[in-house]
């Protein structure tokens, strides 16, 4: 990627979502409760007075062991990852998880799949490491491997989301999931599975991961706890084949040393006491409700202009334009009376866009959602009318 | 570089080192008194009380305004480094800089400038994202620009080390930085300047930058506090020409998209308040009785056979063989007798090593140094008689 490609990486899109963080319907934005916030803190404060200078210096590039086994035991029981302690590498989250397997797996000029539509950010990362991503449509079962075979067959990896698609949110389906693997084994190619918000589960069983499947140690799969917890904690991981983890470690030490020692501590610290998983459980709760509040007023009051795509997992839904119309129009229209919405366009390659919107709700109360959807339902219906 | 060939990139050394971190004369050692620590404790949990679900979201991929300012401030008066709080970027490390800063301005296949003896992770983070290093030697004076315009004069970039060489610590004269300064304008490359442990300094006034003395925008000055405070912390920064800022951010956000909130936080109320620049004072006493008691007693104890070179800056010095025996023998005997020490030449690539070995004397307590450093010196000392 050009410096000037690169400086469009971070684009005033992106800039003003971060800027307008607290604002209805920015998407990752997470609640804290105030028992989980006394919890935070008081393992903080046990951490910091416990931590001498013999804890805090250079430390295992991979990350914490407690960490590690910790994130192990939550991903075999939650997500049916196949996993030891030691194939676990703490990263910042999905994002350097991904840098880093992107490092270790490819070369520059190599071809990979991405999910069209797909999630932007790992598509520039690939154009970063001068990849060539190949977009390849995904359907109501998830990506289209019969499609990659026929399009891009060289492809040396494939960046998926399988339990939750970035960002339709379609799941693969088992059928689609053992193709992709069949194809990962005869073509030699790596999955590098993004499982971001599996935590926030709806409705039906919690889908068991794509590596869980996987028998020839070709997926990576990659995870996060800023999304589960708060997204200025930084703490991620991917889970790695082990004949790719001294190079995983190798290129995550040469690229950022070893992750912060504090906060290490206190994730591993709320793992182990079990307040991550009531902290998950009553979470969902909240955000299956924020998600309901949305969808509910979105119906109710767009006129018969919207389809609400109801989510079983994660922290966004999708709210399709019925009638047609530019979801980028909407956008900007949306933005003027400040809500934050994205265009589904906008994560389009080559398939053909259904134009809808993308909200997050997660982490918004009720009396913020309420009114601020009715507003977004009432522009979309008037814009119909026009 | 291949996954091999990445595999080995945390080598067995530097595992052990990580390991034996607590041994003396491993190097990056730091220390943390009673006042700091207290200071540290009491800060962060006034952070952790403070910071809600507002603040630890998504937030700008730059880092923290006050903490960037703060960093500013005391760049401007430490380093006589020329900026603005908004050309500060946030890192983990000198090592996240340095890979951003590849990545930013290099392509696979560009051919780059480094020290030689010089810092091996830089040498492979160049590796890792397939750029060509060119090791110029070093002399008295710091990098030899002449042999560099010589035998690498399609360089793109230059990666030094100018307030303290590393290892061998010697200080680039102003010549020296002048010429380096006039061939990156007339070239059109770029210098990044690893300013590592510029805050320990015993003796003589601080040396300027060398990003101070730059009119024309083409120094990428890389600093850390990770050496100043601890290791575990993980906040470090980069100085970056006005035009490059842009697509540094964005390779930023792409990499591992924004520093973790609370530590920033502590950090720069922590810089704030006074605490920072009281600290430094402190323990630049502290590190420099434990250079001079590993010195003298090295000296004392060697029996002729060293030559202790009393670095004016810093967290090592370099004991030179004088009988010119290997560095390397001398690091095996002593890692057996469970005293980490670094051969100088492992760091040199094409120059000729000049044999001796590079100790850590920052963070050790004196009754901890001057034995160790006592048997050191016998087992250099037998070794010569053999």
């Amino acid at each position: 990627m050009s410096i000037a490609a690169t400086a469009r990486a971070f684009p005033d899109f992106e800039r003003s979502a971060v800027q307008g963080e607290a604002r209805p319907f920015n998407t990752g934005r997470t609640l804290i409760d105030a028992r989980t916030a006394e919890t935070w803190r008081s393992l903080t404060h046990r951490a910091v007075r416990r931590l001498g200078p013999n804890d805090l210096g250079y430390a295992d590039p991979a990350g914490l062991a407690e960490l590690r086994a910790n994130i192990c035991d939550y991903l075999r029981v939650a997500r049916a990852v196949r996993c030891e302690p030691d194939q676990i590498v703490i990263t910042a989250g999905t994002q350097q998880a991904i840098d880093i397997a992107i490092r270790v797996l490819l070369a520059p000029g190599d071809e990979v799949w991405v999910e069209d539509p797909g999630y932007p950010l790992t598509h520039a990362q690939l154009l970063l490491a001068q990849v060539q991503p190949r977009a390849i449509p995904v359907d109501v079962e998830g990506l289209m491997v019969d499609v990659g075979r026929r399009t891009a067959s060289r492809a040396r990896a494939v960046f998926v989301t399988p339990s939750h698609q970035f960002p339709i949110g379609v799941a693969m389906s088992m059928a689609r999931r053992l193709e992709l693997l069949a194809w990962a084994r005869q073509s030699g190619a790596f999955i590098v599975e993004d499982d971001y918000t599996s935590e926030f589960r709806y409705s039906g069983p919690a889908l068991a991961s794509l590596q869980g499947l996987d028998h020839s140690e070709q997926v990576i799969y990659v995870g996060t706890l800023n999304k589960a917890l708060f997204p200025g904690l930084r703490i991620g991981y991917a889970v790695v084949p082990r004949a790719l983890l001294p190079a995983f470690i190798g290129a995550r030490y040469l690229i950022d040393r070893q992750p912060a020692t504090l906060q290490q501590v206190v994730v591993s610290e709320f793992m182990q006491q079990g307040h991550f998983a009531a902290h998950i459980r009553r979470m969902r709760l909240l955000y299956r409700e924020q998600r309901d509040a949305l969808a509910e007023t979105l119906t109710r009051r767009a006129a018969g202009r919207l389809d609400v795509e109801l989510p079983d997992q994660g922290m966004h839904l999708v709210a399709y334009l019925r009638d047609g119309s530019s979801d980028l129009a909407i956008e900007a229209a949306a933005r003027r009376a400040g809500i934050v919405v994205r265009a589904i366009s906008r994560f389009y390659r080559a398939a053909r866009p259904r134009p809808g919107l993308m909200l997050g709700f997660s982490g918004f109360p009720r009396q913020l959602i309420v009114p601020a959807a009715a507003r977004l339902a009432a522009l979309v219906a008037n814009r119909g009318r026009n």
